[in-house]
């Protein structure tokens, strides 16, 4: 079985669907918890399941240090080691190495690199890359690419785009032919229109099953964001799912539905929900803050989740200020319970044709901010 | 309804029966996890209970602090506040007061301390005490009481037990009549039979719901604790459940329930639980070892809990490693449930006359040790 997007509905520039794959479907728009080492931190993966996600990222570069994919896949691959028998995406391992590993050293053949963990010495190229991610078995599998911060002046963009181009060229030739197993391509090109297009071309040229946008939620904001989600999806074939990478707040994944993107991942809702800030419907809410140490109430009154229906703000209050892993547990439940509803809402609101109202009531009922203090 | 002990079976001095409460039955030898702070560490409560426990102990002392109790009566009791409607046993905070505190002073009133959080000044009394257990709702509530450390010299183990006796006698009169809840005793008077026996006799003539063997795995050694074990419960009234405090790991658990204990609480398997140390039929494991690093099997086959269903012991070692809270939890999960496995098992060999057997076999699981590394 080859893995298929089936493109059910569009409103404006969004897009609602299907990606189907031999380990499940995956509704469109989509967002992916981060499964960095082999667990969705503080969570049970049935508890994400339970959450509504249809798909967990994870991360060539940590699960290459630490057990090795050697070893994951001695063990039956990544999907039975952490207990996750649903699509898995994974990463490509070059923008971690770039933003985690030490003594990095970039040429055309790819990246020289000292691990975060032990400071052993490993290379991370376009075909060690596709050699990783087939022995963690992972279903969705991403191009080795090169991301530059930005801002940056065009000529580095450009020289960084057209080396990932060349990359992803490599990637698709060492991927091969597998069925069952997509092949994503990234596009780049930073900021400039015609970069954006230049790579796009280049890549729809090669041929991928899928296309993210790359090069972005990497510091320039909001704006510039949207202002390039304004115009690259519309380089990307309409047929194919289209990705952001590492994307992002409620209002970010938004605007980025908004404008047409279907696959979103991000680690905010599992990180935040380590320190005690919670993603709900009013907006952020940190639960640290001492106004909520006598309030009996829960965080949403709507929300069904574990940490909603059973515990009050107080509770909550109380185990974030004791440091108890419950509440890791519990907001991190609530965080990807939120996004995951989110993401129903959009796909309901496309699939009917009114995601303008529903866009408008999610900005007013944030705008309104939390509950009043009691 | 009033807290009722139905004893309902017994093998030489061992005991198996149900402490009926207006919250549900306790299955005795009953094991209560430790949840110190309103939560038992890296658990959800409704995980606890699917372990087969049927009551938990909170700490006096460290809600005392933190929430406090008035805030936790404010909000409901303590069974609302962290989600467990089962019932709850508190101990009278008088052993963490002179083992976590800082600033004590002892006298015939109470306790004088600092709290370790953040300083402040607070009184601990037999009547303070009983208000703070009865602020929280707990079903079974323990006479405040002085617990020496061992060794000491039998003058100032019996100046202790004594202090404790008219402390004992000033809980009795705080408590009052609450039906549906039970106040237990302390039994004091260290490895000296005729102290323990004062101690018994005090307790009798006071009259309480329950008796608890106090003063015991204060590092005194096994020896020396089943030493005590094997004369002191039969001071006590046969009719009543008999409480050991803070104990212990497995073998302890058989050794007390052989002398006739009926219920225990410890840290241990939800502590260990987070350092990576497993308890299984089979002993202890030490998951951080490298010996599990590529090892495809479960922890223990034979066991049901989730750690043991759906992991490798590779990668319990991995989160282990990885620091990933995870580990935690399911390791805890494990523990939880082996203990209460083994209280399962020793309820039912007493009750069908076969404790002999089941407690020789116990043992020569465990001589064995550890399956053999692969």
């Amino acid at each position: 079985m080859r893995i298929e997007f089936d493109l059910q509905a569009t409103d404006g520039a969004a897009r609602s669907g299907v990606i189907r794959t031999p380990r499940g479907d995956i509704r469109t728009p989509a967002f992916m918890p981060v499964g960095t080492a082999g667990t969705v931190k503080a969570m049970m993966p049935e508890s994400v399941r339970a959450t509504g996600a249809d798909i967990l990222l994870g991360n060539t570069y940590h699960l290459m240090l630490r057990p090795t994919a050697e070893r994951i896949a001695a063990l039956g691959g990544l999907h039975r080691f952490m207990n996750w028998e649903r699509p898995i995406l994974t990463d490509s391992g070059g923008f971690q190495v770039m933003s985690l590993a030490s003594l990095r050293k970039l040429s055309e053949e790819g990246v020289r690199f000292s691990s975060h963990i032990d400071g052993s010495k490993h290379m991370l190229t376009p075909e060690r890359s596709m050699e990783i991610q087939r022995l963690l078995g992972s279903d969705i599998v991403m191009c080795f690419d090169e991301c530059p911060a930005l801002p940056a002046d065009d000529a580095t963009v450009a020289r960084s785009m057209q080396l990932s181009m060349r990359w992803a060229l490599r990637s698709k030739e060492a991927f091969g032919d597998r069925p069952g197993h997509a092949l994503f391509g990234i596009m780049q090109g930073g900021v400039t229109p015609a970069l954006r297009e230049e790579s796009a071309k280049a890549l729809v040229d090669i041929g991928f099953d899928g296309y993210a946008v790359g090069g972005l939620a990497v510091g320039e904001g909001q704006e510039a964001m949207f202002g390039v989600l304004d115009y690259a999806p519309g380089f990307l074939p309409a047929d194919k799912p289209r990705y952001l990478m590492g994307v992002g707040k409620p209002d970010d994944i938004v605007g980025a539905v908004e404008r047409g993107i279907d696959m979103m991942d991000c680690v905010l809702p599992s990180r935040s929900g380590r320190t005690g800030q919670a993603w709900t419907r009013r907006g952020a809410v940190n639960l640290r803050n001492a106004r909520h140490r006598d309030d009996p109430r829960p965080l949403d009154e709507a929300c069904t989740c574990p940490a909603c229906r059973n515990y009050s703000r107080a509770y909550l209050h109380h185990v974030i200020k004791a440091d108890e892993i419950i509440s890791s547990m519990l907001l991190t439940w609530h965080n990807l319970h939120y996004y995951q509803e989110l993401m129903a809402g959009l796909r309901a609101a496309i699939a009917e044709g009114r995601l303008a109202g529903f866009v408008a009531d999610f900005h007013a009922l944030r705008a309104g901010g939390d509950i009043e203090p009691l």
